[in-house]
């Protein structure tokens, strides 16, 4: 297996990238490509182990790339014209199968369009989109568009429940995944345009494409544990995500205060310190990862935009096991059956 | 002055209505008159107090109104149509003078259309909108609107921006409060049509209208104490809130699981449970109580949905500070103050 990486793309690139996959090279059996600036990438193995690449692992490489894509890059522009950025060239291995999965935290957006663009979507799916995890009570929920597609119509949210749907089945076991559609209110009625047409659209379609629909969910019932997927557009769906991410943050700092007030407090706090800690690691939203982005032929991965070297050694295991599970075989396959019974 | 509650609207309407204006009452200095079935309220009190309502206080009125709005009904028609409804006979006793505030957990829409239509908006505004307050590190965040207009255009983004300034500016006694707009990254390029659009207008207008706008605002750092308001369109606003109510209940129900994972931890947990309780009580997002509705003539104040009677009792007391301070008023003057200018 041949794990892709874009050295060059997220806040912390290329330092965090370089590290993270260092620090998890000895823990995948994959090979990881850093694709990048070749000599920045050298320098920077250079100057943090004090050793060349090829010391430090047989299965740690570079490949060479000479430019960057910039959060400020308009997408589709810059996946046509920067033809030698880490972003694009990490594409085409993936497309040629120099690579199983490719892993960047750069421009989402320009993810999106390279993914469709260079590497394809799945017949039968007219917008891939971004399936995060994120923890809920005694299980996790799967958010999907988690933040590709700022502007969607109703078939968009209808096939994201159905790649839902799928995903879950074949990779977490869940047999009849829970999928609601993100809302503001439990009722029909309510929402703005697209969630009100989605909502029909949803409650007419989810039969014929066994999707176990369970209506309208609001924010405040989503970590309940009872819905396995949560539905919405990406521009919604990041709003969702970073939200969590933020007030998860505000929590464990919001705790560390209450426990440290005082001398006291703080005294008293020691008992109590493996259940709080317990408490935050589950709060640590970065944790859960990298995002898949269903609907593309071949597995692109979505790492955070603010990935330390952690955070990139956490996603490249995650990504070796999206490769094992072959979750993307499994998805053309059960479109392509479905695709045959319209013949 | 008078409290106008309506004692239909809600989740758990009439009885927790009821409660808490008898809960409420010898906590306020106003009068207050519940809206509803008269016949109903008068036995409610009867079967929970054992009273007549003259005999808890003086203070406790009720107005008769025979209908009521339900979640299900569309806004306008339900305004239109429902003359005798609790919320259309609260707004008419609010519009002329017979109440100070008027306080409903009843269907949001219709409680904006009602406010639009009966009681009016301050010139100027093109559409009133909810002002929710959620806690955030050492500070609390405005966020507007917290779920009354689901499809939004710029023009009403800006001007929810400069009603959350003159709103915090003046009630609150922040100085140059400073507004965020809602984003999925901090680029001016990111966000879906709505949001991009609003940002070039907020760019242009800001100066003008003494808007501090700091720029695009990530969920990721909404609560870190850096943001006094955070503006949105009413669908992703809810969103927004509802998230971090869910959140929040996720949190308090873990936390108490890590605490008392087994009987030895449940008694390691002892010594920090004043901690544990002061971290909980921040983490109860529901008594952050009701949101006002910025931009209309008369203070108009929604309750949360499931508001229980502890929720209804401190909404009350919430209102009677809103009035005290003249929030409504001191918007209505600076309005006119621009209006002037402008001639």
């Amino acid at each position: 297996m041949k794990i892709i990486l874009d050295a060059m793309g997220g806040d912390n690139a290329p330092d965090a990238n370089i590290k993270g996959a260092v620090n998890a090279i000895n823990k995948v059996k994959a090979e990881v490509v850093l694709v990048g600036k070749e000599e920045v990438i050298r320098g920077k193995i250079k100057e943090f182990y004090g050793k060349e690449i090829e010391e430090i692992s047989a299965r740690l490489k570079i490949k060479n790339a000479t430019e960057t894509i910039e959060m400020e890059d308009v997408p589709t522009m810059a996946i046509k014209h920067k033809k030698d950025s880490s972003m694009v060239v990490g594409f085409r291995m993936l497309k040629e199968d120099k690579g199983d999965v490719f892993i960047s935290a750069g421009n989402s957006g320009a993810l999106l369009t390279g993914a469709t663009l260079i590497v394809g979507r799945i017949k039968g799916i007219d917008r891939p989109a971004l399936a995060g995890i994120l923890p809920a009570y005694h299980s996790q929920l799967l958010l999907i568009d988690a933040g590709s597609n700022t502007n969607c119509k109703p078939i968009n949210l209808l096939q994201f429940a159905q790649m839902s749907s799928i995903y879950l089945r074949n990779t977490f076991g869940i047999e009849h995944p829970a999928i609601g559609l993100l809302n503001i209110g439990t009722e029909e009625t309510k929402g703005n345009d697209l969630v009100r047409e989605s909502y029909q659209l949803l409650k007419e379609k989810s039969k014929e494409l066994d999707i176990n629909f369970v209506g309208n969910v609001e924010g405040r019932d989503a970590f309940s544990g009872k819905i396995d997927a949560i539905v919405t557009d990406g521009f919604t769906g990041n709003v969702f995500l970073k939200t969590t991410e933020g007030l998860g943050k505000f929590v464990k700092i919001s705790m560390k205060e209450s426990f440290m007030k005082n001398i006291l407090s703080k005294i008293l706090a020691i008992p109590s310190l493996p259940a709080i800690k317990r408490f935050s690691k589950m709060m640590d939203y970065k944790s859960y990862g990298g995002a898949l982005f269903l609907g593309v032929k071949k597995p692109v991965v979505k790492a955070h935009g603010s990935s330390d070297e952690l955070l990139f050694e956490y996603t490249i295991k995650q990504a070796e096991k999206f490769v094992e599970n072959k979750a993307v075989d499994k998805m053309i396959e059960e479109f392509q059956k479905e695709q045959k019974q319209h013949d």
